[in-house]
């Protein structure tokens, strides 16, 4: 098939429009695409076009001002009509998926890329149905995906991933590149792994919910905003680096891997944390907890941004 | 004992004067108090001084110019006269820390609280010589420690607790509590628990180092900046919160719990690693990678400082 090239992209289909579809084409407008945007549940135009109202707004503060046009569909194959790439954010359903996307794909040509931003799912099950599944690929993003830069690959191979790649860094955007599946991705399998963590200390009484976020979002978590597990590591072995730090302090993580909890999450241990949340949240609703969260990302990606040219999103 | 009120607190002794000894001088230097410095290294002066130098400069940056004043002692009793707290940074070694904290016990006026700045020994265990344990806590910071705002705090018990909390906070610190000792406090431990993860995902194969570390610092990293698990996973549950999120998505937690890796840290798997490293850093020596980490970091310190009132790191 002849690839379209990546800075040829000037419409994107958004195949689903709840949160994540929403996001993602506040993205792709910011950045002066144009949105071709069908989802099935009746009425999903008018809240697509408040959550993307809302998204834009956020984006324009990080200077992403751009005007690309946005069109409803009802029906997939008006939406799919004269599309250069393809979004897909259906439920995370393996059958819903699967059927959704054999039909983009007997309904494309074969030169456009379709992207599935499933998270728990594998590549190769939702492709099952496909007839051309080279062309389909994950790119995962993490929420909220227009302000959040990582885009997770798995692709069929190093042509098709390298193409997606270039088309997600042509937004700003920080594709990393799986070798092959795994369930949870890169990002969520560290999150996942941390987690367990976290509700073990919660399970051991070591210290309240609110303690255990802050010491996360105010020590690790900050200094993991601006550089990787691999590389602070390499920076705490000194001189020597993490060739240092392997030989002299792996000894002592590998100890430290052996006394991790492994946690149930029983009623009783659920119950802690949902009262240790009401606590930290002190009143707070989801809804203003998420603004402040998206504000203080604002003011993190912007910061970033200015210490570009050594942005850490590049590294 | 009568203690000392923490504002009342002028002149702080740092026992120990390497990397972390010199941040946390310059950490109480910039908020307006007066440091005396000990360290049995000969000629230790000078570095302590430099490294000093260089900490006060970024945190001018963050607009924190106190002037308190520095003075350097090769002797302990005349580092600790006139002390109204004592910070220990000495070598992570139980030997040396038990000793050094018994003749700073009974050196000093029993109200004055003594801090170890221990990241892998537990309280009980150094305390052990010292006639007066109650007043000798753990109060471990993150590196670097005039950055980075965490300090956990391992006490006797809610009052000492209290009163050390009090005092961090004063110097723009978030202190967190524990109600017991663990190996590894709170955030190595979640730390240790993601980079087991982080080293499985090497050990497999699944992506490069540098994919690896940007997955983390460009997805949840960046989050984990402006909050913690716990708090996420709450927003992650839509209207419901977390009791929707641990009811709904709990059991995806536990079996992805299940599928995380327990990698050996062999031959093979840190030859990769330092491999991959290299290949991130790009020629970057390590301290061109440590002045680029601190620059993120005072960046995005200085960007929650201004979305403050509503500051992350006030949660």
């Amino acid at each position: 098939m002849t690839a379209i090239e990546t800075d040829e992209i000037q419409r994107v289909t958004v195949l689903g429009c709840g949160t994540l579809g929403a996001s993602w084409a506040a993205l792709f407008l910011a950045h002066g695409l144009d949105v071709a945007a069908y989802d099935p549940a009746p009425g999903f135009a008018a809240r697509t076009a408040a959550a993307v109202e809302a998204a834009r707004a956020q984006l324009a503060e990080l200077g992403l001002r751009g005007a690309g046009t946005l069109r409803f569909h009802a029906k997939l194959e008006d939406a799919l009509a004269g599309a250069d790439f393809v979004q897909e954010n259906a439920p995370e359903s393996e059958a819903v998926k699967r059927a959704l996307l054999a039909e983009a794909d007997r309904l494309l040509p074969p030169a456009i890329l379709i992207a599935s931003s499933t998270s728990a799912m594998l590549r190769s099950a939702i492709v099952a149905d496909c007839a051309r599944p080279e062309r389909v690929l994950v790119a995962h993003p993490f929420h909220p995906p227009h302000l959040v830069p990582l885009v997770e690959i798995v692709a069929d191979g190093p042509a098709v991933a390298a193409r997606a790649c270039a088309f997600y860094a042509r937004l700003g955007r920080r594709p990393v590149v799986l070798n092959r599946e795994m369930p949870g991705h890169i990002a969520n399998r560290l999150a996942s792994a941390l987690y367990r963590e976290a509700v073990n200390l919660v399970a051991e009484g070591v210290a309240s919910v609110a303690d255990i976020d802050a010491a996360l979002c105010n020590g690790p978590g900050l200094r993991w905003a601006a550089m990787g597990p691999h590389m602070t590591y390499h920076l705490g072995g000194g001189a020597g680096g993490i060739r240092h730090y392997l030989d002299h302090l792996g000894p002592s993580q590998v100890r430290r891997w052996a006394s991790l909890g492994n946690p149930d999450l029983t009623e009783d241990v659920k119950d802690r944390i949902v009262a240790g949340i009401a606590a930290e949240a002190d009143g707070r609703s989801v809804e203003a907890l998420a603004a402040r969260r998206d504000a203080a990302l604002i003011a993190i990606l912007g910061a970033r941004i200015e210490v570009a040219g050594e942005a850490p999103n590049r590294s």
